[in-house]
């Protein structure tokens, strides 16, 4: 496997630095027989030149031109071969299944934004024809419609080194608006990276877009020269609150500021109800250990706060699930970096009074062990929020409330999340309502009797929330209204129709949904 | 008229600072026997408190409750007697025509997002009914809509006393989304605010709405800590492109950062081809010295920048231009500071090396003179956008480039815009959809053949546009679209139906159209 490890810019290969970095097996932590040159000031530039030039024609290819592109994409990546799915898995850690699973879901996420393209309402068409005789003063004729922003900047996530990495949602998303996108590519996977890249220019050879519709830049220092680049209008990142907060204030502190679409940090809490826990809290604990150790933990939407209420019945779950977790083996991680986090994440918590390690006493250095904590209910009401740092790996922490008041009460101070659960029988009756309408104000996505891994990708889809989870809660990450991050609304004033562009044109020849004077209608206008 | 000048708080009228400021009339400078006094740190926290407060049950007020607050808010305008509009005009030195014109403008735009209420299609309803039998995983049932994102502050505006301030276009739009409004009360027109602060809370007593669902704050010390109360979920603003970046800059470095909408600066350029100039120059000079002066020039929508092609056609406009603008009297403008700040500003224009003032020296000292520049055309090119910062009020600066080749170079490094004004007529020919293409990816409205002063209020207008023009391109300030800037998708998995939002029931009890399945549906889910 022939691995050039230089930058993608315009089509080409450029790599100028000499001092390369290289892949990395994730289980073992050797060096791997790939190098990768860290993109220079020039090259970075290059590609948001080359993405801005491309702009111009790619933000005008029609529809179906758009969606062949976007499905030509995912052709490539799902006939990639044994031997990447070999080295996707030696630079993740992640196990074969995961990873085919992974890839299904990465091209079928290119493939629904491709049926989001061809239906069109993103382009939200509304028309207010004119009323020449209106008094005091005549309406003109005003059209809008929503255009893509420009070029985006997307840094690939490193725990999902297909679905949320170079051909992830945000680059489905932005492509499937018609921004070009430049990423950065996660130094956790950079064969992988390299690998998808090429499938991505290859499907836009293929079709015919523009070179610079694509580019990607390896190097941990590319990620803030390309945020400031003055052709890049956006952002979409993956990962620490810390990264999130760092790009999100170099783009804010440009000359021209542009939005940063951050998913950052949450603890996804896990609210149990006492008749649930009474009438199946076995299975919950069975579930919830699965849940937290999934994929080593190393999921946005892991459980790592669960909040029940006081009592032998919840006791028996804490014990329940100690057990449980004891039971799963220590487990390889996606990089030293992460494992070391989590090992000082752990620590970390450990150390907060009030707190208590139930399991987790790891044997094996270099691998990461599940495990359970028990915090003092106070912790939950410390405004410094200590239950909500997230600690990125297989972790999780008990808490017992006294009362469903104090569970009301804990959950309207809780941190922006995006996710929370609730666990509810029958028996539990009345409070259920008034948790879910305090939760639905917390989070992005509230879930009745199931965990929160496993974010499916659809039309009613939220992953995002309030802050922390997210820099900005009016958007998603996942499903299809991932597109909005990258449109932008744009009217037009007085135009004779063939002025105008199709999705505004009289005629309709989109066959678009419009909102028409005050009315939805698929119908052409007669002016 | 009794005029108390305290806060209102809660449905209650604080003030416990001692050093009052005062009214004054905007046309002699003299002060009005009306005293208000600035917000203290603990009134402006005690009102993000009791919207905080109010949220809880404001945004859970039904569709048909809430449309008709907003219907009572506009009745009570509406019947505000003439002592009312005699205020205004003082306050604002603007015509009676004018003012009785904002008012009934500010109340039809409540009323249409009373409509928009009542229409309830912003709520955004998503739904993925569950496929138990999906291989290899089942979907669980997943359904989307949007909530109030929370207290919203609002900055009013000084050159729209009604229309941009107390219950003007970002009051309507946040109550509309469900969110408690907070405003900052512009000092310019601090009685007005008072009295349409009163109509709203009339407005709020009678409808029954919570006493927190509107506050009003005086002083212009208050805007900063009301943006840093954590209460406080999203900023609305309308003014200058320092206020704006300042408030940005405020609400990006909170403990939880939070939008703001903030329109701020535009030049809103025009466009002249040699076709138009050719065949209706005298008039076009006419209808765009009247936009320039109108209301002495006091428009984020004003035309600050006219630029045609070199040639005899455009300098017997030009000549025909100065002649309209020199017949134009001098203007009262809205406050002494916006005043000096003109007169700062057309000092600042005249003294860049390449610019000449035809018209303007003025004689009236406390009056704004219509000022006509001419500039090189090599300003335009110039990375400091001189030619683009915005001089509030009745000045407009004229450039002339070689061609329509230049004119698209000169075009595609405009700074963003809210406005472009095309003129063109049929022999302008070919080169109007290139210009007009390349003005779209500036500005949020394009118009044809007309000047961009008169904001339709309507379903499909665009006030908005990239940074400078505002701080979130992604949004308009006017129209109906305006309701998104406060709504946050949500979602819920695995819920039964009784406890869904009756916007995602299975009945559709709420008639929406919804988005089910891949499908827009206004029909019942059978499940």
């Amino acid at each position: 496997m022939e691995i050039l490890g230089k930058q993608f810019v315009d089509g080409k290969r450029l790599a100028a630095s000499v001092t390369p970095f290289f892949s990395r097996d994730a289980a073992t932590g050797e060096t791997l027989p790939y190098e990768f040159f860290p993109a220079t000031e020039t090259e970075i530039s290059a590609a948001a030149t080359a993405a801005a030039t491309a702009f111009r024609s790619y933000r005008a290819t029609g529809l179906e031109e758009r969606a062949v592109f976007l499905e030509a994409i995912a052709a490539e990546l799902d006939a990639s071969g044994d031997a990447f799915i070999s080295i996707v898995m030696r630079e993740s850690g992640l196990p074969e299944p995961r990873i085919r699973g992974e890839r299904l879901r990465t091209s079928n996420q290119l493939r629904l934004f491709a049926t989001v393209v061809r239906r069109g309402d993103f382009l939200g068409p509304r028309i207010d024809t004119a009323l020449p005789d209106r008094q005091p003063l005549p309406r003109p004729d005003i059209r809008q419609y929503r255009i893509a922003v420009g070029p985006v900047a997307v840094f690939g996530a490193g725990n999902f080194p297909l679905a949320f990495s170079v051909a992830g949602g945000d680059t489905a998303s932005a492509l499937a608006a018609g921004c070009p996108v430049v990423v950065k590519a996660h130094s956790g996977h950079p064969v992988t990276s390299e690998l998808v890249a090429r499938a991505i220019v290859r499907a836009a050879d293929r079709t015919g877009m523009p070179a610079g519709v694509f580019g990607m830049l390896f190097g941990d220092n590319s990620g803030a020269p390309l945020v400031k680049n003055p052709e890049i209008k956006s952002v979409a990142f993956t990962g620490s609150l810390r990264g999130g907060r760092a790009l999100s204030e170099i783009a804010a502190s440009r000359p021209e500021p542009i939005p940063v679409f951050a998913e950052m940090s949450s603890v996804n809490p896990v609210i149990l109800l006492p008749g649930a826990v009474q009438e199946r809290g076995n299975a919950i604990a069975s579930t919830l250990a699965a849940s937290v150790t999934l994929g080593a933990g190393q999921f946005c939407t892991n459980p790592g706060l669960i909040i029940g209420i006081a009592g032998e019945a919840f006791e028996q779950f804490c014990h329940q699930l100690a057990e449980e977790m004891k039971n799963r083996p220590p487990a390889i991680m996606l990089t030293r970096a992460i494992l070391n986090n989590y090992q000082e994440g752990s620590a970390r918590l450990a150390k907060i009074p009030g707190m208590e390690m139930l399991t987790g006493t790891s044997t094996a250095p270099d691998r990461a062990a599940a495990r359970l904590f028990r915090a003092a209910p106070e912790l939950l009401k410390d405004s410094n929020h200590p239950l909500e740092e997230e600690v990125f790996g297989p972790a999780t922490v008990l808490v017992a409330v006294k009362n469903s008041d104090e569970l009301l009460e804990v959950i309207s101070v809780l941190n922006g999340q995006l996710t929370a659960s609730l666990f509810a029988a029958g028996s539990d009756g009345a409070v259920c309502k008034p948790l879910m309408e305090a939760l639905e104000t917390r989070v992005g996505r509230v879930i009745l009797n199931d965990v929160p891994t496993g974010v499916e990708v659809c039309d009613a889809m939220v992953h995002g929330g309030p802050f922390p989870a997210t820099s900005d809660s009016r958007s998603t990450s996942v499903g299809t209204l991932a597109i909005d991050r990258f449109l932008r609304p744009v009217c037009f004033q007085g135009y004779p129709d063939h002025l105008l562009p199709e999705a505004l044109q009289d005629a309709n020849p989109l066959g678009l949904r419009r909102f028409v004077n005050g009315t939805w209608s698929e119908a052409p206008i007669d002016r």
